[in-house]
Parts: structure tokens; C-alpha cells; sequence
């Protein structure tokens, strides 16, 4: 329970309202609860809301007015994570200490920090190493050599192959495999060869992965993705792939090998890259594109294959109209045929007036 | 072994031919056996099939009088069900009596039903409860709190998160993950700030979920699908997504946060949907369609973005006939650069005429 | 360490350079390496690469000249496969002994080849058969009367269904899930009623599967992948599907049920395939295509839907010119009124003139 002058500090904002009002938990704007705080960024549903029984609500200036208890800040949304994280800190279990369930497998040469966590009937290979306060989830797998770093959790079921290395705070969610061959085959006359798949993956500080991915070990070098980036569920990322910092992609998009994605960059759901091509940093590339080529730095493109965004949205908004565009074309044709007929007339009569002994020496014939 | 009019009488039909046919089995038409039963909806290759060797046959008034020995009944496909059944029934091994294999890995203070069976290597977090005559296969995962209705089946190597609560007679696939973080960030300059998510999952009665796919848990509040809808292999549905009854969603189909989709509807594969949208009751969404908007009761749509079925085939067809359209536009522009051409030539002849000393007082000149 | 005299002859090469010269590994050219030996296929960077400090190459006779050390081949790729493999060879551990690890779970009735490897935590059902010199990951699930033949590899994290037969020399990645029922359902009035789905899945010599796949059992007969063909992953196919030999799936593909692949098809990713068509042999589908009709022979289409890609790609140029079309149909527009209204002044000064009491007897009325 916090009084809501007391979240404003936490989140630096200005009360609106009642400051000594009891705040108990957080709450969603569809399960609206009156001793609950909420947030509100959009005016859309403003006035409907302020008709609704609300607690308080972190909301901009803007906004403010509708309701009666308010915390105002720049970003209400950012400035909500910090008070649903002070809330839950309260009901946060004792920091548990470090263990490995004695239904764990672990290879003897295995180094595991005193403060991490390793669940039930997770196998550990050869020369593995988890540092202080990570934790690997039940019936997770990790292989020969893998590395992971501090404060870093997988959650049930991660299946990582040998000697892919995880950074720290890194979160890595249930299903997800790491380090499984990338897809090369050499065709030959008898079948496809394998292209042994000898490199590895590397992820780096602050990523977060969704559930049911795959990130697959390079043929030859790394597959990297790098600090701060986040993965939706189902993501592919191919061998040899490099997505720069801070990039987030959604669900069920998949990068094919070797494409190099830059910084900040937001990429929709579904979404497909071709290999070997580069994405400028802070691209923006909508759900479902076929990204064919490069991009430049800040492109913001959409479609199949994917274009400047406003190029697609025109192009599209014209295939919509071509029904009205083959009318024109017909009304066109068939108001030529008109023309043309009245011509053939005008020009007929004319040739009969001149062929009917009219004076007309200074006329040329006709094409 | 069943008299052909025993089955007859199972499924409420009537026989055509050898009432006391004996039929050991079910089979399909692709692999079919004298002395089997199989079924036959279309008429497409009926006249071939009644070539082959056929045992029985389940079908229709229209169709029957193509075969020998065959069961009529409205809806051939739905009777064949209740007679593989049958057979299937004959084969089941006895009732097994519920129990929890020694090498399951069960928290003290979950609650077990006496007929539930828990598989080896099944990890069973604190205050999970597990209902009559359910299974949890082997290597899945239930978090702290999961509650599993009666009847349920949970294959091998389903991963469940803390506090997802799972109905009766549902079925879940090996592979599957409920519960993973919906993916939600706050974007700051130092980077992606994690938004909890503190919400779950709830699977109604009757709901069946395919392999490898991901439910993810609300951020604040519950990420829902209701009773009877059934998903195919690989479908993800982010966090707060509300699906309604009795929906089909089939495989690899993407539906982004706090979408709500309605009852009775149709979702092709690799379709898409934007979040924070409705789609209304008994839609029929194609295959690959990009929805990025509502829709209203149903729906009848298809492609990217998608529109109502009928426009788009058309809009597609216009679209392969470009080639064509373009073509007619140059026609077009060849056959109005020539009436152009002689129009100047008429215009021209005439004003010499006029020069020339016709009677032409009357005439206004040219603009 | 090898000369590159030998390494030639390993792969039927010849030699270009210092025979002689000592070559301790392979590298990619990304990261080349003075003591290595790498391969160039085309010649796009070759200029700039002879300028970095490389080892030896393998590459074609055309590329040699830039390169002091060089094996020439036809096929630089094919050869350093096998120069890695030979290198590969060189570090491999000593051949291990097969085990089953004493955290397996396995039923008395499988029977498991002595020299097959059964890692920790899997979990075996009854009458399963292993063959020779397979291995089964660590926490893997294989169903009662699972077949694997011999030097097969299963990673982590495999789970198959009761029945389904793999052959000799299949690998398949972590968290595929092969058998799931296919998504087979008859809709009625109460909701919709499960086809039994008892048919198997058979997957042939050489095959490789990525990772999180799903390979669904047939509704009554099998669903088959022949031999030798290679999925990438997160692919989905269906119940009844059938793949020929030497086929190639890019991953996030899905296909749909009973639908049959050829034999050395090539698939891109994220395509999508109806059910019940038939694709030709040595076909090459585009990434993100939409297949929904049958394709003959060394089919080559892309799109949505699929068409010849010669054909798509003119209409998917034509569609970006759009905006253009548009421009001229408006252009054409405005010109025909120019020339409509220049024509009505000709006729209407004609007129005036033939009612001025012009010699006009031979002139028909105007349309």
C-alpha cells in the first residue's frame, strides 16, 4: 500500500487530486479496480473512462483533467513500470539461494556459480559455466562448453547446443533452441551434402527471446545478436545472422543467414529477410514484409517485396482501385471509338465535298 | 468385427447391398481393403473408385449408387468418426489406473487426482492441481500454480508457466508453451525496458492446441481462449488476445496482443492479425491474409491488408491482367496520338479553307 | 596440419602456388586466418579479398589468378566440405562406446542397440527399437513403437509420437515434435468433433529436420518424408503430406494436408502450400509464395498466389508502376476531352456552314 504522492516521487510526476490516496496494487483499464493504479497515454478512451469507477491513473497532463487522481508524467507507460515493479518487489519471495536439484545432470566439470539456480532434470554437458543469480528452468539442456552469464534466466525447456555463449540478464523463454545446425547442403548428383555446421552463437547482455525460437550456430564464425536486442515467440534467426543492439522483432519473423540487421531496429511480425543482405540502423520494417535487399540507415519500408512504406501504401491503395481504373480504360476505349467514328464522318463528308468539285487546291491528302 | 448393418445402426444410416457384409476395419480410399470400411464425401472420382477393390463404404444418398455395399447417411465424414471410434474402442488397452511415475519431479503441495497420470520426468511446480483422468506426458513442465482440469491430455514436453489455468477435456501437443512474457517493452534511450507480465492464461473446456505452439500470459490481465476452439501447429497468440468458441485456427497463424477474435470463426495458415482489434463471430479469414483492422460479423476475407474475399480476387485477377491493361493503354495513346494527328489535319484544311476566302462567317475560331 | 599438396588431392584439386605450404585449419573469409585454407565460389569480392591476408583457397580456375596459394576445382564449396571434414576428423573424440545414461527411462520391452547412445532423461516407450551407432538427446521423448534406424542422431529435446518410423542416417534438431495429430476436425452443431487421427509418420534414410518442426501423423495412412530430403526450421507439414526425395524446405514453411512434394524441389521460407495438390519434381518455389493449385514439373513460380515467376515478377513491376499508369490514364483523360471538344467545334462549324446553305446533298446525318 502507497500513498500516490508517494509513486509520483518514485516515478518523478505531479499528483493531480487526492496525494494521500491509498493505492493498494495495479490494475489494467479493462479490470478497473478503485484502489488500484492504472495508466492511460491515448485520449481515444478518455471521456468513456472517466465514467468508469477508476483508482488512480498515470497519465499525461493532457489527460489529466478527465479524472479525478492523477499522477501526470511525460510517459505514462514508462513511469507504470516503475510502480508495478515497486508493487511487486513487495510481494517478491526471500531472494532464494542458489541450488542444483538433485535431479539435475551435471558433468562434473561443470562450473556453477553458489548463487545460481539449476531445476529438475536439467543436463548439463562438459565444461559448462552459469554465473551468479542465473537460473536454468526444469528440463532445460545445455551442451558441451555452453557459457551463460550472470543474472541471466532460462526458463523450461531451453535446448542450447555446445559452446554457444549467453550473456548477462539475458532471458531466454521456454522451447527455445540455440545453437542448432544452420541449414547448409551442398546439391550433388547423388544428394545434399552437409555443410558442416562448425561455428556457434553468441548472445549478448540484456537480450530477451521469446518462446519456440531458433537461433542457429554459424557454418563458420558466430551467429550474434547483440546487448539490449528482444525476440518475440517463434523468431528465426539463420546461421551466420548478426542483429545489432536494441533491435526488436516480432513473432514469426525469420532472418535468413548471414543477413546483418543494425541498431534500434523495430521489425512486425512475419516478416522474412533473404540472406547475405544489411539493414541500416533504426529501420523500421512492417509485419509481413519480403525483405529482398539492403536497406539504408532509418529506412521504413513494407510490403513484397518491401518498399518505402509510402511507396507501398500507394501502390497498394492503387491495386485496390483497379477495378475503377479498368472502367476508365474501358470508357476511354470506348469513347475513342466514338471519336474516331466522328472523325471518320467529318473526314468522309469533307472528302466528298472535295471529291464533289469544291475549291480546295491548297489541301494536302490525307495520312 | 461388425455387420455393415450394425454400423448402419451406429450412425443412424441405411444400408445399400450386403446388410451382413462382416467389416474388420476402417481404411482410407487411398489404401483400401476388401473387407474395410472407408467413407466418401465428394463425387469427384467416384465413378474410379468403384474400379478399385472397396470393402465398405460410408456416403451419400447421390453417391451410393456407384458402390456395392455402403452405409448412407447426410454427412459421410462425421458418421465415419463415429465408426472409427467403434473400432478404435475394440483396441483400447485396458482403463489405466491413474499414477505419478517415480521419476516425476512433483512439489509436495500439489494436489494430484487418484486417475490422473503424470509421466516420467514431468517437473510439477508448488499448489499445482492436476484433475480426474488427466495426463501430463513425459518431460513437461508445469509451473508453480498451474491448475489442469478433468480429462485433459498434456503430451510429452508441454512447457505450462506459473498460475495458467487449463479447462476440461482439453488437449495440448508436445512442444507447446502457455504462458511465456507477452512481449512488452518500453522503449527508453539506454534501451528496452522490460513491461511485466504479471497476467496469465486461460484454456477453456474442449480447446485443443497443436505442437510447438505459443499462448502467451496477459501483462496485466488474462490472455483467454474459450471452450471448443481448436489450434493447429505452430499458432501463436500473444499476450491479453481473447479467442472466442468454437474457432479453428490452423497452422503457423500469428494474432498480436489484446486481439479479440470471435466464435465459430475460420482462420486459414499463415494468416496475420494486428493487435488491439475485433474480428466478429463466424469470420472466415484466408490463408496468409494480413488483418489489420476490424471485422465486422462474418467476415469473409483474404489477402494483405486483407478485404472482403470477393474484392480481393478480383483486385488479384485485375492484377495478373496489368500486362494486359498496360498494353490497352498504349493502344490507347498510339490510337489517340492518330486521331490527334488527323484532327489537326481536318482543323488545318479548314482554316485554309477559311484564309482561302470560304464562307465561313459564322465560324468562331479554334481554341 | 596438411600441405596443400595434400589437401588437393584429397578433393581432386590442383594445385596453384606453394604445394608445399603448411596449412593448419579452415576459416571463413570473414575471418581469415594466414595459416588457414578457405573458398571463394564467385567472383564478386575477389580483387578486394586478394588484398586481406589470407591462407590457401579453394576456388574455381577463373579466380585463382588472385591468389598466391590456391587449390583449383570446378566446385569449391563440395571440395571444402571435404577438407573440413578432414580436418573435423582430425580432433574428433575417440568413438564412444554406446550407453544408455542411468537417467534414462526406458520400457524392458525396447530394444536398443548396444552401440546406439541413450542420453539423460529420455524417456523410452514400449516396444521402441534403436539401431546401431544412433543417438538420442538428452531429454527426448520417443512414444511406444518408435523405430529409429541406424546412425541416426535425434539432438535434445525431440519428442515423437507412438509409431512413427525414422530411418538411417536422419538428423533431426532439437524441440521437433514428429506424430502430432494432424488438425483433422468435422464441425456440428455442438462444436467440433476430433477425426481420430491414427495414422504414422515415416521419415526416410538421410533426411534432415531443423529445429522445432512439426511433422503430424497421418489421419489413417502415413504422412512421409522421403529420403534424403533436408527441412530447415519451424517447418510445418501436415497430416497425409508426402515429400519426395532430395527435396529442400526453407524454414517457417508450411504445408498443408495431403498435399505431395516432388523429388529435388527447392522451398523457400515462410511459403505457404495448400492441401490436396501435387508439386513436380525438381520445382523451385519462392520464399513467402502462396501455392494453392497443383504445379507440373520444374515448376518455377513466387507469389500470391504462385504463379511462373517470370510472370510475377512482371506483374509485381507493373504493380510499383501503378502510380504511372495512373498518370497516363489521366493524361489520356485529359487529352481525349481536348480532342472531344476540338471535334465538337470542327462538327459544329461544319453544320453551321452546311445550314448556311452550303453544297452539302451527298452528306449523311452525323451519329
Amino acid at each position: 500500500m502507497f500513498k500516490l504522492q508517494e509513486l509520483a516521487e518514485l516515478v518523478g510526476g505531479q499528483v493531480k487530486g487526492n496525494a494521500d490516496l491509498q493505492v493498494s496494487g495495479f490494475c489494467s483499464l479493462d479490470n478497473p479496480s478503485p484502489t488500484s493504479i492504472s495508466y492511460l497515454e491515448k485520449n481515444k478512451d478518455a471521456a468513456k473512462l472517466s465514467d468508469i469507477m477508476l483508482g488512480a491513473l498515470v497519465t499525461t497532463d493532457q489527460l489529466a483533467q478527465y479524472f479525478p487522481d492523477v499522477i501526470i508524467v511525460a510517459n505514462p507507460k514508462l513511469a507504470f513500470v516503475s510502480i508495478m515493479e515497486r508493487f511487486l518487489s513487495l510481494t517478491k519471495p526471500e531472494p532464494v539461494v542458489g541450488y542444483v536439484h538433485e535431479r539435475a545432470v551435471i558433468d562434473p566439470s561443470a562450473e556453477i556459480a553458489e548463487t545460481a539456480i539449476v531445476e529438475a532434470n536439467v543436463v548439463i554437458g562438459a565444461d559448462v559455466v552459469i554465473g551468479e543469480h542465473s537460473r536454468v528452468g526444469a528440463n532445460s539442456v545445455l551442451g558441451k562448453g555452453v557459457v551463460i552469464g550472470q543474472h541471466s534466466i532460462l526458463y523450461a525447456g531451453v535446448l542450447i547446443y555446445g559452446c554457444c555463449e549467453i550473456g548477462n540478464h539475458v532471458i531466454i523463454h521456454s522451447g527455445t533452441v540455440i545453437g542448432a545446425d544452420g541449414f547448409g547442403f551442398v546439391p550433388t548428383k547423388e544428394g545434399h551434402r552437409k555443410f558442416p555446421q562448425v561455428g556457434s552463437v553468441l548472445i549478448e547482455d540484456h537480450v530477451e527471446i521469446g518462446a519456440n525460437c531458433c537461433i542457429d550456430r554459424a557454418s563458420l564464425d558466430q551467429t550474434v545478436i547483440h546487448s539490449g536486442t528482444k525476440l518475440d515467440n517463434m523468431v528465426q534467426i539463420a546461421h551466420g545472422v548478426r542483429l545489432g543492439s536494441n533491435t526488436v522483432i516480432a513473432a514469426q519473423t525469420g532472418i535468413s543467414g548471414s543477413t546483418r540487421v543494425g541498431n534500434w531496429c523495430v521489425i512486425g511480425g512475419q516478416a522474412g529477410f533473404q540472406g547475405h543482405i544489411t539493414i541500416g540502423d533504426q529501420s523500421i520494417i512492417a509485419a509481413q514484409s519480403g525483405v529482398f535487399s539492403d536497406l539504408p540507415f532509418k529506412s521504413k519500408v513494407s510490403g513484397y517485396p518491401a518498399k518505402p512504406h509510402a511507396q507501398s501504401l500507394k501502390v497498394l491503395a492503387l491495386t485496390f482501385k483497379l477495378p475503377e481504373l479498368v472502367e476508365k480504360i474501358k470508357s476511354l476505349e470506348i469513347e475513342l471509338d466514338l471519336i474516331s467514328g466522328e472523325l471518320k464522318g467529318l473526314a468522309k463528308r469533307e472528302r466528298r465535298r472535295r471529291q464533289a468539285g469544291e475549291q480546295t487546291p491548297l489541301i494536302t491528302p490525307e495520312a
